[in-house]
């Protein structure tokens, strides 16, 4: 259409509205790389200035998700549904939640992501598994939905080209605080998944992307557009995040904890998450209309070991070890466990999440730039949780580690605790539903 | 220093203020392509809604002024002077103005620009002059000063290289209209003449960059307050370009209306903005404390001929034939002269000073993109100004061509002319003196 594009970022600039047409095509050439990066870095702090209304942004999605491939799940019957967590620190809820809404009769097509900075990958816990494999092709992916119901898979190359070229560019012009910005990235991928619904985690607090509530809602409520506008059904919850989820940090750790939740225990609020999460996803995909029906439902799976069962088939179906369920330690173990105790007696008033991520980070859990490379076996496990009291020199945590960084890492997980007084008031894990 | 781009880019774009040291760094290093245009572009964009606070600015055009030579004209004695004028249609005071104030016995270093769009550019108008160079070497340049107490050039490649990059992107990127950066670049390349003062003279209307009169007192705001903290005594006029500046648009024709009003005639408007920013540059010079003296002295050295005299030999110091002083008919001449005729009786109530110079631009007075040659013969002679009465067929203007795209041109100028029953009310031509 031969687009100007200088005319083009002044308009967006000067709050007026670009058309569908241009921005499909705006889209369309700078994944062909047919302009400029410091064309596009203008437009994107314009639009981080000036937003997106609900046709834009519909149009913006759309464009980045047919930049690539667009799956079909047809082949298999009924409503496909995912989840998707905005990040959080401890967030392994995938791991279980997956196994077990297919266990209940809802096929899963999950696609996820690798862990950067302060938060987690589900793809690196996966990969803490021996032998298990997150690169499908399209037709293996298709063949494990058919067969077992899900598949728990990396983003391919063909999958929203533009979004992933777009990211990295955000990433270093100070564009990616962009509620459209981010929810068209979000979206993009996840509407490529071939999907029918989608339940969107949104975590707010120190630990989460959104640290403020009001960001947050706004976040929700325009992944929700996006979603129905596409005919996908789509729902939010938003969720606290200022402290850990559950009490393992750091990939095998997390592996073990999802295969706690599995074996009908875990963390309470690792159970509670996965129930909730996993409710909309039935109520979506309609095994049931009724969410406590569905909390039911999932209970059922994962104190019966149908979930677990599901995982298993899934890890030996993507080549990894399905004895790891029955056995985790067959999971990657660090050498050291070294303990971080109380330097006074009270209760636990909080936890924060970006010390307790960044001290497992210090010891290889997570990646400081794409390049870097993970160690599995490492990582933080909460002796305790917010509201428990504690006498002086007990446990709060102990930091897995194989001898790196571990002084470091010591003083900023024992850094990450707040011991007080009084027990703190209890905080509701599920802050609003949308 | 070991810049972050993406957290620099991220403060300004929350509103934070730079420091000295960080917006030097971010100068030089971009100047010296340390990193890349598209985080260059953000930047830009973050200040283009964010502004700079006076610090900022100041320290803004500070580095871009540093980023190459800064000339030293202190072997000429006395308070040397410029003026500067933020661009309109049929400007050509320059070209009497700086050897009438350099008659007066202040210095005149002026560097110009050239044409772009529907501006014109004194360079290109003084190449119309048979064998005129605007190459000067800083040598010359100030050999030229002592001598004779002026000089007219162009910008050399040393001279503010960071504008002229920065100005690139900002053409492309949709972050040209920024008051900051618009100020900077502007003060940062007269503050490297070596001058001791400056008149700006900053068009307001129809045809000028800035429509809106609260902008463009904003811009002249601005400029002063850059050569104030430069330690540039700065005065500005706001003076009104809702029509064409005299009656000559296009390069040799405006040189040929330039040597009327040196030859003691020339259209009465042009006269007097000669004279009242040339009054402002003999204060500023130190040659008169006095606003109305100043004019005095400058009709007067219009009309003995000394002004003349010392463009004539500026012309033969720089290469051109100085009979053209004597002679205009030895200036480029058009084949062809052809008129636009009133289609009606009455006033002329406007004449829209873009059209006007769109029809010039289309005959080949003017460049669409910087690589476009000149004509300089062509050109529009308005026939009429605003407030004249005028009966059906007598001529509006004519249309100086060399024979391509005159159909088109005699549209465009017919097409700016308004013809009403009343005539206008009278529009001062100095607006506000600042």
């Amino acid at each position: 259409m031969g687009l100007f594009l200088p005319g083009l970022i002044r308009r967006k600039r000067d709050g007026a509205a670009l058309t569908t047409d241009e921005i499909r095509e705006v889209i369309r050439a700078y994944t062909a790389a047919e302009f400029p990066d410091y064309q596009m870095s203008a437009l994107l702090m314009a639009v981080l200035f000036k937003g997106l209304n609900p046709e834009e942004l519909a149009a913006w999605t759309d464009a980045m998700l047919h930049s690539g491939a667009v799956l079909d799940h047809s082949h298999v019957p009924g409503r496909k549904v995912d989840k998707h967590s905005t990040g959080g620190v401890g967030d392994k809820i995938s791991l279980a939640l997956a196994p077990a809404v297919a266990a209940c009769g809802v096929p899963v097509p999950m696609i996820s992501g690798r862990g950067l900075g302060h938060t987690g990958g589900t793809l690196d816990k996966l990969e803490s598994i021996p032998g298990f494999t997150v690169d499908l092709s399209a037709e293996r992916s298709r063949d494990l939905l058919a067969r077992l119901g899900l598949f728990l898979g990396g983003q391919t190359a063909d999958l929203a080209p533009a979004d992933r070229k777009l990211y990295a560019l955000r990433d270093v012009t100070g564009t990616v605080e962009s509620i459209p910005l981010i929810a068209s990235s979000i979206m993009s991928k996840k509407l490529a998944e071939g999907i029918d619904g989608l339940v969107l985690d949104v975590k707010v607090g120190a630990g989460a992307f959104m640290r403020d509530l009001d960001r947050a809602r706004e976040l929700a409520r325009t992944l929700i557009s996006i979603g129905e506008a596409a005919g996908v059904r789509t729902r939010a919850l938003l969720t606290n995040m200022d402290r850990p989820l559950g009490r393992a940090v750091g990939n095998a750790l997390e592996v073990r904890e999802a295969l706690a939740v599995l074996g009908g225990g875990g963390p309470p609020d690792t159970v509670e998450l996965t129930c909730e999460l996993g409710a909309e996803m039935l109520v979506l995909g309609g095994a049931t209309d009724d969410l406590e029906d569905g909390r039911k439902m999932l209970r059922a799976a994962l104190a019966d070991g149908s979930a677990r069962d599901r995982f298993a088939a899934l890890i030996e179906a993507q080549g990894g070890d399905p004895e790891v369920c029955r056995d985790p330690s067959r999971l990657p173990t660090a050498a050291h466990r070294a303990p971080v105790l109380a330097p006074r007696a009270g209760y636990v008033a909080a936890i924060a999440p970006r010390e307790v991520a960044q001290s497992a980070l210090e010891v290889g859990a997570g990646r400081r730039t794409k390049e870097d490379a993970i160690d599995p076996a490492t990582g933080v496990e909460l002796a305790v949780v917010p509201g428990d009291p504690v006498d002086a020199g007990e446990p709060l945590a102990h930091l897995h580690h194989n001898g790196a960084n571990a002084g470091t890492a010591r003083e900023l997980l024992a850094g990450a605790f707040d011991i007080a007084d009084e027990p703190p008031p209890p905080a509701p894990l599920i802050i609003e539903r949308i």
